[in-house]
């Protein structure tokens, strides 16, 4: 059994998630690889111990600098605000460090191909945390498509619509401001979307968008780090949000399939809604994060009288079943979900094959996501290729 | 009690459809008038005998220009193929007639400028079939709204799916050709959204559009009439579809919201799946046509530990409740959505005022048709009005 | 065409559902048959002129007498409260009159006998009202199971759970009475649990039953009709309720199943929430009539990996598709549901066959439910059949 | 911070949910105790060691009776077939070891009561997992009933439907012999229902109740532990099934609300179906297991115009909000829940209370259970409680 060391830059609520994926992924899955929670930095060495002790690494530091420095780790996980990831995240590569790095890459895809750049240069692992993909429902819709079981695709639907922060009391955290975000809904959630969308369509080859910034100013946030809108502040004074808060896309497929992406922070009563359906020639799919432990399904191939949208849930027969619980309806959680993208992080060091998704996705989504931006700015199509890489 | 008399011109579904709301109506409102079902107009004398034995009309004709001539009849009903309503609509107006004319309106928006300008000039009635709005969770959702429930509206996605002909086997009707139809998936379903929107939100200003063709060419039809895909056919002549069959457009409002439509005919596993959703600033509204007695709502007031989208079936208590079923989930069928709307219509003969939706809304869905077509074809945003009317 | 009067005795919200259905099934089936709404009765002069002139009755009288001894009349459709059933269905045999009569056939088994020994007798057609069973997604379950898809049947969970009273001051109409409805929610809507169950399983041999009156006693209505809770009173007067208000009955039926029913009027959210769930020994199946376009069924023999329900909208392919709407989800509604039960009456009328369900599975029904209130007095299972029919 | 050492008897599939629990229950959670996975033991050693690598067990053993002589052990959580629970409890309670039990607590109530007896004499804390109970949607229902939010309950249905070994194919496991298991549906997957219905109602009092063995034997298990049904075996002989594969049975409770209960293992397209609804004075509430991220309630106090189920997702603002993830439908599952529980038998540790549901509450539905089988053998009504306790 290989044990590897990690160092996690960041110490909010994506870190208890990948805590608690690395510890839990080996109960559920088989990769040969033990992973030490070996040192975690924060902002300060106060929350770092804080979160040391919680999530159980045996170290702690204030200086993100001390984990790349560190020759003892071999992997570094990134999750922290996204304007730091690129810096981090070259660091990292240089210093030869495999490379966990939540999503969205970066702020744009001048900073995602920069840091594509490094790690390939530097030969490690590179994943990106688009943790979607990982829920069993949506493998398995990969495998129907990949099966041909629905034919060719036609046309796919994604949506993605949250309510944390549609009261504008909400406080104005880093989410909400471009310098640290890069973009708004866009970035946060828009790109899961963009990444399903790439995962079981094919690459979105021209976008033309609508972006609106409802909610056009916020109580500003103490210290605190973000909550997700949980914790309101007192503070009366405003400041400026600087991103979308809502966006509504075409898409052009290079496949020829045609399609649309909303996402949107201000859907009362949808909380986590990350919803596609597809339709090919032979059938069509349906997913909904809300309940996730179902994907809908339609074969045209069955018979006139018995042809209709089937509710399967996930377990043992399907994707991960073999690691997951023994029988449907048990339960896919979060947790489940980043044990699955954990273990396949994990399946790709040991094997030595290519991360899914990697930076070279995460860069490909930041090239759509900057021309979303373009096309809602200039009211046209815009192609999402540059033309240097691929 | 008022009595007047009906000539219809068609003899399909849609004829039964109407004949069987005339009948019913008065059972379920009081509007004061009695429609007697007086000519029938079809395509041959056997098929308008056969239809008005079926349908209860006491004459019937090969000649739709007898119902026009006939004194004695107060109403025209045209439930005929699209590239006949205008004609037949303004000999209707030209005659004196109220109107009740089947959707889309016309084909474009110069036959439905021509027919809004006949009727005007003659001062009858008219009302355009777009009945889905007649739904009792469409009248709610519209009356939260008036209400201020939900607050100002931000977007709106509206979708209308079907699978009808979705098998590429599924013959050739006229609802497939330029000529007949004007359009394809979007004068059949599409404006239906489009009267959606206009009614729950505003005037669509501006809209972006794709369109696809999927599939290019079906089996010659026979000499029947459109069956919806139900009647297959021995023929192995093919014809070209010369309209599109799925469509996905943006949507800027008038009153500010943005939105998207979606319409197709190859969503296998959705029927008439014709769905709304809508958020504003205090709350959310989702209606799916396919559990047509349910309509969503959200309300943000609602207190945090206790918001969530609320499933409220349509009764007594509701729209239409006073004369429809007395207690929820009795069951609104396409009957009773039918019923609705021919009691709007007597209502509106009776009080003397004007129908909603009335040839003035049918123009301006067919301004906003023409507007995706020649978005669509140009790759830009168009503007939906044209100058002279409103 | 053959024509035949009706003469209804009633005239509340069910003469509506009646008449409309006599006008509409013409319009959908081809029966051979065309009804004439030739008389009326009701409790008043008054009352039977308003009910003849909204629901299109030729003539009308205050004596249900007068539509007996009418000899222009052809059937006799009753309408009525329960405890006038007996008298008026008797008579009208004797008078040699074809019967509709409302559900429950009878306040209890010995009413419903005398009921099945006169019609008998007088050798005329015979249907009670058990319209549930007439849902196309109903038929299409009889029909699973009719052709073996699902196996043997091992158990029926049937439920029918409704809220218009779950407020104690919704009125004490003739509903809440022994002396005129013989029994509370069993006999208004536990029996058409019953009625599926029989339809769709086999005979229910044995019970044992708990019964509840959790409202007590209900301001006393004033002359007016019954309204389903909907219209409330301003007496300070209350009532005894007599009769239960939930039911809860273990069954065991004649082909070895087991199952369960429940009846409540006190479940706040549910409307009309006629639901059974059969599970076979190769297949499971689901409907909800609040979503009544339905059926919702799971196939043991689907691969492993694509088990799962399925959501059925029914539509021509299935069962009255041939009458009914051209696709699913246009919408079933009661009046759609009514329309198939005058279709079946009609049709058995002119093929001279025995209606379903017939005054003998009305009785059927009422030995169950003498049974059911026996158990829940004794405490202890009882058999349903008495000894001499069947 | 606590440490506290566990042994753990078992290796099977519950064994990994409570060690994932135990490692994840702390970074979710401020208990003030950290758990040490220090000793496994499992049927042999070369699956004990297994065992011990893959959940992260410091040593391991084939022998159960090590756990209860090391006098390092704090904790013993018993997680093996249900008749080694009475020899293995008794045993670490007597050696003053506090107890996790999995399941129900033994195969009947003179076990049960035996082990109740010890540990309440040896002082230790006891806690039965029944974990379903400690879905955050579950807590939020009984947060509802407590607040008064649906008012007095007046009744009761629960469902535990489930379809793993419906294919009689599926191998004769421990599960199906009254040997090891004591009963079938009843004690698997039934006690959960009767904990809930204790935890949400009442104690039940009285029970009437049907059993059914639908499938008679199946096909012989190799030495392999339980898979649920995963697992085909390619054995021709066949044994004997001899324990309740479905149990429907009507409830009486102590504080006079009613209801019924409904198990069994042949529902095909049911995975882990444990559903209740509650009927109170003042408000219903739903819940469905396989969609657990979800409450349904609706308040009879909303205005007559929007009433109706509303549908909460838990986060924040619900119970273990403050642990769990940030927002909404971010997911709970199988994870999750053992978590919850995992969290409150720390903090009844750390704060020296009375674990829920503790060996009185497993005892308790352990005599329920007896009363059903007694019912359903002697098919009268019978009384749940024996007189020494409580």
């Amino acid at each position: 059994m290989r044990k590897l060391k990690v160092g996690m830059i960041g110490g909010g609520f994506m870190a208890k998630a990948h805590s608690l994926a690395m510890t839990a992924a080996p109960m559920f899955f088989d990769d040969g690889i033990i992973l030490e929670k070996y040192k975690i930095a924060d902002v300060s060495l106060e929350s770092a111990k804080a979160a040391a002790h919680k999530l159980g690494f045996t170290s702690y530091t204030d200086s993100w600098q001390e984990i790349i420095d560190d020759k003892e780790i071999d992997i570094v996980d990134i999750v922290t605000p996204n304007h730091l990831h690129e810096e981090m995240a070259v660091a990292a590569a240089e210093a030869g460090k495999h490379i966990i790095c939540e999503k969205p890459l970066g702020r744009n895809s001048e900073e995602t191909r920069r840091m594509l750049e490094a790690v390939e240069r530097a030969g490690v692992k590179h994943q990106v945390a688009f943790n979607y993909r990982k829920t069993p429902a949506v493998e398995l819709a990969k495998k129907y498509i990949e099966d041909g079981e629905i034919g060719r695709i036609l046309s796919f639907r994604g949506t993605y619509l949250q309510d944390w922060s549609a009261n504008p009391d909400s406080p104005l955290s880093w989410r909400f401001q471009e310098s640290s975000a890069g973009s708004g809904a866009l970035g946060d959630i828009g790109t899961h979307v963009i990444d399903l969308a790439h995962y079981l369509v094919s690459d979105i080859e021209q976008v033309m968008a609508m972006t609106k910034t409802w909610v056009k100013e916020r109580p500003i946030q103490g210290g605190v780090a973000d909550s997700l809108g949980k914790i309101k502040t007192d503070s009366c004074k405003k400041g400026l949000v600087d991103v979308d808060d809502q966006l509504i896309t075409l898409l052009r497929f290079e496949n020829g399939a045609v399609g649309s992406l909303e996402a949107t922070r201000n859907a009362w009563g949808r909380h986590n809604y990350l919803t596609f359906e597809i339709h090919g020639e032979k059938g069509s799919l349906y997913f909904n994060y809300e309940r996730r432990d179902e994907l809908q399904v339609c074969f045209s191939e069955d018979p006139d009288d018995r042809r209709g949208y089937k509710t399967i849930y996930t377990g043992a027969a399907h994707p991960y079943g073999d690691g997951l619980w023994p029988i449907p309806g048990l339960g896919i959680g979060y947790s489940e979900v980043k044990m699955v993208e954990m273990h396949d992080f994990l399946k790709a060091l040991q094997q030595d094959t290519t991360c899914q998704p990697s930076f070279l996705e995460g860069h490909r989504i930041s090239e759509v996501c900057d021309a979303i931006l373009r096309s809602a700015a200039n009211n046209q199509w815009e192609i999402t290729k540059s033309l240097s890489i691929k």
